[in-house]
């Protein structure tokens, strides 16, 4: 399975859908995969080793977090986000772009970046290009994203003075970055829902050749049919033999529209997030534990699951967790709601390697009840 | 390995410090042994599997919150607390006496039993000796505790009616429990700091001849050297070839001069409790975690430790996930906490294997900045 880094291989192909392998220096990813989210360096309640055993291959860590606290230049000097949080795989961070936009109070945008202040205490910082991109080299993750603005994907006119700042940026951060066999760049393809912003932002990505292309900017509000209709426009444009990462999706029927879609990562925060509201994914839809029906139910989440909490707990221990607000709760329904998505992203790998990815998908969406979504183009 | 159940061999003996094996139908317990506290089913933030693999035989559920919450007899009719809580080794659960004393209002006390007010919706409840033992029966753990009177520990003259009436209990316990290969019922030694009184216990329970004994109201306030003295007029007092299980105590130093004193079992919440306040035990004392000097410390929590945490992650990683009040936090210095313990009771066995107990004990209570306590009989 040894690859030369950031090589991108088709396995297996099937309409649209996409079986790949894509190498690092920490082990190949193969793809459809779904990446747990582990925004402090840490993928809330769940330990390094039961990651592993429930499957999880690609990790995410959120670069904004970790600059704030513990601080960029303390993990380098520590050896690292994979020797610090000990995780040997694949990790993902993302430019700070996101949370720049969604979590501080921002002071002022301008061509050469942003200056906002910190949720946690209020202190100013500026986060450029450039910073970005030596903040992630210092984080030392093997999959890293260029800097890009996140703006109010309804109003046209200021996204697409957005878009332009971001591919401003994407070819500043490719010049800072070091196209080494350490780390890969992915540029961020923006556009909202509009298909001549987002046509636009994949041949300006796509000139300045990428090792892979995320896509940003959707699961933020609009429809399903909208993100549907944009993945379409996108895939043609985007090179068939580079990674598609679709950023910030994380539910069962998203992942499978995504892959039907051409996508090949996924990550969200989602399964965890739910899972300390005691919330459970199934393949028959999302449940509450704390639900009082389940109070004598001797059976497990999900009868198909084969994660360490349904193999060994009882929706009554679950629901006796949960009212107990006890944390071992949040640890197993977070192994569960991750397990649901790392092993719906394998069993579509499969699926597309035996031809049989648009009867696999229209199963799983039927079970959840919701009708595939039909092609535009 | 496998014995009749609750029969106890004493494999070794070095002063009064003992090595045994008591058989349980989940199998044997190796002595001198620390059980973390499953309180609600739960050893908080801790798998089963991890605590497995940390090195925990024995662990102990409480009768008071289980009965209020799930319910014994919901636990009865889903198999029984171990499939419940997915644990296959032995499960100690105590009376209900304790909680009823310490957690409870209680509305009155009288030689039949005792009516009090559920801490969590304000319920009237009534806990007697009989009922005591039926959801102990429910519950189904290996062991299991009379039910005793918690007096304050200073009024000698309450205390001496407290404790005719918690023989009368042990004497009504007795005649419930069914001596079955099932479940071993263990009388409570009590009587505060008082040796008269400690003497008419031992003498009132042996005579009622118990699979084991427990030493309660002790770790209740008195001084170090009280508790000792107590340990050591209750040692002679009771049989050598039945276990003695020291309620509540779970410090090293604690658990070092109890096994000195002819101790067997220990259990303790302190070892998870301090975890999720950000403390972690070291074999040179106490330290908090979110102390800035651990910001950029590379180093393990202990350097001679071999638990899952401190093979694997610094105390800068743990400083972080602390000042973030990220879950993982909690979980990491439990699994380490309790592997302390779990490893101090299992190092003190092999002590005593090779008769040099004394020694051990001095070594490890000096580099906690300790004196051995002195004998005083």
């Amino acid at each position: 399975m040894l690859g030369k880094p950031f090589t991108f291989s088709l396995d297996a192909v099937d309409g649209r859908a996409r079986a790949g392998t894509f190498h690092t220096p920490h082990g190949p990813i193969l793809t459809p995969v779904f990446a747990p989210v582990g925004t402090q360096a840490t993928v809330k309640a769940v330990t390094p080793r039961d990651l592993t055993d429930l499957g999880a291959t690609l990790i995410l860590a959120n670069t904004y977090h970790l600059y704030l606290r513990p601080g960029d230049e303390l993990i380098r000097d520590l050896g690292g986000l994979h020797k610090f949080m000990h995780w040997d795989g694949p990790i993902l961070t993302d430019s700070g772009g996101f949370q720049v936009w969604s979590l501080s109070s921002i002071n002022r945008i301008d061509d050469d970046g942003v200056t906002f202040r910190s949720h946690i205490d209020g202190s100013s910082h500026r986060l450029t290009p450039e910073r970005s991109m030596g903040i992630q080299q210092n984080l030392g993750a093997d999959i890293i994203m260029c800097f890009d603005e996140c703006a109010d994907p309804a109003n046209y006119d200021y996204l697409k003075t957005a878009l332009m700042r971001t591919h401003y940026w994407a070819s500043k951060c490719r010049d800072v970055w070091r196209n080494t066999d350490e780390q890969a760049l992915f540029g961020i393809v923006q556009g909202g829902v509009f298909e001549d912003l987002r046509t636009e932002s994949c041949r300006a990505l796509t000139e300045l050749d990428f090792p892979g292309y995320a896509i940003g900017g959707l699961s933020v509000g609009e429809s399903k049919a909208d993100m549907a209709r944009t993945l379409e426009v996108i895939d043609p444009l985007l090179p068939a033999n580079k990674p598609r990462y679709l950023m910030g999706v994380g539910t069962i029927q998203d992942l499978v529209e995504g892959v039907a879609r051409g996508v090949d990562f996924f990550d969200c925060v989602l399964p965890t997030r739910i899972a300390r509201h005691d919330a459970a994914l199934t393949n028959f839809g999302q449940i509450n534990i704390i639900n009082a029906k389940h109070a004598r139910d001797d059976s497990p989440l999900d009868d198909a699951c084969s994660c360490y909490t349904c193999q060994h707990f009882s929706r009554a221990y679950l629901r006796h967790m949960a009212k107990s607000k006890e944390i071992l709760g949040a640890t197993l329904l977070s192994i569960h709601n991750l397990h649901m998505l790392v092993q719906l992203a394998q069993d579509m790998r499969t699926a597309i390697f035996e031809h049989r990815f648009e009867d696999f998908a229209s199963q799983r969406l039927s079970q959840l009840g919701c009708k595939p979504l039909k092609e535009t183009s």
